[in-house]
């Protein structure tokens, strides 16, 4: 699904564009998402308790503008977070100068995303000064879109969407998601930022409640290296411009779109593990046999954040005590006596012992693309899954001079 | 306190001696301490679930043999570690081959410890084959000593020893400690052992008390990847081979060999972090204002383990957001614009914003041996202090082959 973006399926009524204003030493870093109508919106924010301005911002807007939200406006190159009132102002004249070159709107309507740099002052006025060419030169067309994707982008090495088409009352729906990734990404959320748009028409709640069961699953699913970002955003709108009836009860057709939205969500974040910060495998996590879901998913996140488990990856070695061994400090109870141990499909422990494997074969296969590694506690029948990528010299080389 | 080793100021009444018994491909891999007369014993063990068959064994002998161990008998290479019954069988063996040969003693009377890779079956034959050796070869002279401290390492690019001299009623004691630690240390405590060893007299309930004060803020407040080991020990033996009063209340005497260990324990537990895998710098994380000391050391904790703040020291990168980031997810509530943060020791974020600096000089200061960061919550006067190491490409190198 994350094929060229120039093939991309838009839903109707939207439009973007992108441009260059200077925040980035050099390429994309101010991005333009409209919506010719207004759209419902759905959100879900960073869970740190430091937060960026736009998160703030964009809060407060969602509060007032649910049902009429039309555009999102996306910097990269600073986060504009830790940078006070001022921070905030430049985050709310950026919205107030979208709503007024889009069509004189209310700056509630218009929703503020960063991303880049932590702590470094945000000057308003190479933002300011290109919006009105970044609203006049907006397009529905997939290469507009294919601009925004990379726009948005930060460390990434590719750009990241995927799309969804179906059926609603015999008529087409539409969406589109696209992702920016890379580091700091971890649960609630991500230095992630991800935009949803969809033509079908849905009331609030139920697309929220939508978004929430889908992203539970995939974007709040993955690690990159353990670090929750300040500016973490999730934002799903849903316009009506299919024409297709409104979806207003969890009945079929809601149902519908929570499998359309899983499949879109669970693809860009799978997307954004691939392409983590010097990732060359991307490492599936899945425990069963745990004796609740939490449990479960403690037990996941403990091996998937763990340095030894990913940089035993990284080299392809089935060092497979380091798995146990970040289990057992998960907090989570059992009995490492029972615990079988499984990587890239092959059981390696049983009954917490080693289960005698052929290290060179296995070797070879842990240098996959994929790697699953999975254990089973036997203490139960709930399970988990996690989505990480290995940890690798070139981590460490993007992000000991990334301010610098 | 960790010069040549050769020079130490050994405890009375205590030998050592070290062997290659062909666990590592090369060098010392078995190490035995010994007390000629039995010793009051205090230890204490990694917190993680899952624990190796060394740990479990000497927990069980310390519990019949509290007031009268005689030896310590470890080995590197190996973990011992998800090994099931044959597992617990060696370490049963090893113990009971050092007990025989020492002076057809209880097996109880020694303890046990593995250091190495987990999940590898450890064949007993090796070891019980050189212990008549090392038990004959043990000596009180430094040297030997000295080789006791290089046969525990692992990856380990140096021994680790302190010593301290006292007195107690005009007599003498004599203080040592050794350490081995690198990759997999953290709280409770890493895969670290480490060995004290006293000629003072002190009866097991005070010798415990002392033991868990000195390494909770020394050997506990360090980390170097977040990762807890299955086989972390520590063991403090007082053999009273001074001649000096035996401490038996919390009085002088007792409050003198507090300080005394904590001073050893602070100087291994800061000579691990230097040493900790591929790591150039040591940091030095403290936490101010904090409501309560179990917040600070939380705050503290999630700052010294985020790769994204571990890797910006790598680099002597002024990245002062990540460390109020990483303060934002551990869970402790605090108003991120109330927050000071000092980098090198200079303050460059004052109320949750930059405070300007010359990006240039603190990089620069950030390039020394020792970095500490600090950060004020000002949410009340609690504190706490973890020291970490910074995050280098060579620790990913050295873990991505680790096993094979």
């Amino acid at each position: 699904m994350t094929r060229n973006s120039s093939s991309a399926d838009l839903p109707r009524g939207f439009s973007f564009s992108a441009t260059a204003c200077g925040l980035k030493k050099s390429g994309l870093d101010l991005a333009l998402l409209a919506s010719e109508r207004p759209a419902t919106a759905a959100a879900m924010f960073t869970q740190n308790l430091v937060q960026s301005a736009p998160v703030q911002i964009s809060r407060a807007h969602l509060r007032e503008s649910r049902s009429g939200v039309r555009g999102i406006i996306v910097n990269s190159g600073n986060a504009n977070c830790c940078t006070g009132p001022q921070g905030l102002a430049t985050a709310k004249a950026t919205a107030r100068e979208v709503a007024r070159e889009l069509a004189s709107l209310s700056p509630s309507k218009i929703l503020v995303c960063s991303t880049g740099v932590i702590g470094a002052p945000l000057r308003a006025g190479k933002i300011l000064r290109a919006v009105p060419g970044l609203v006049k030169s907006r397009s529905s067309t997939a290469s507009a879109f294919a601009k925004f994707t990379r726009a948005i982008m930060t460390t990434d090495t590719r750009p990241k969407w995927a799309s969804a088409r179906f059926r609603i009352g015999g008529k087409t729906v539409r969406l589109v998601g696209c992702a920016k990734g890379s580091g700091m990404i971890h649960p609630n959320m991500a230095t992630m930022l991800a935009f949803l748009a969809t033509d079908a028409a849905v009331v609030p709640d139920l697309l929220s409640s939508a978004l929430r069961s889908a992203v539970d699953r995939t974007l709040n699913s993955i690690t990159v290296d353990g670090d929750t970002s300040t500016n973490d955003t999730v934002i799903l709108l849903a316009n009506g411009a299919s024409g297709t009836r409104q979806i207003a009860r969890k009945n079929a057709d809601f149902r519908r779109l929570c499998r359309e939205l899983h499949k879109v969500c669970s693809s860009l974040a799978q997307a954004i593990v691939r392409d983590g910060e010097g990732a060359r495998r991307m490492i599936e996590v899945e425990v069963r046999g745990a004796p609740s879901e939490d449990a479960a998913r403690r037990v996941a996140h403990t091996i998937a954040t763990s340095p030894l488990v990913k940089t035993a990856v990284a080299g392809g070695d089935p060092n497979w005590g380091r798995v146990l061994a970040a289990a057992g400090r998960s907090g989570v109870r059992f009995d490492p006596r029972a615990a079988d141990v499984y990587l890239a499909g092959i059981k390696v422990c049983q009954r917490g012992r080693e289960k005698p494997f052929s290290e060179k074969a296995l070797h070879r296969k842990m240098l996959a693309n994929f790697v699953p590694i999975a254990i089973h506690l036997h203490r139960g029948s709930r399970k988990s899954r996690v989505w990480s990528c290995d940890f690798t010299a070139e981590y460490v080389k993007i992000n000991s001079s990334y301010r610098t």
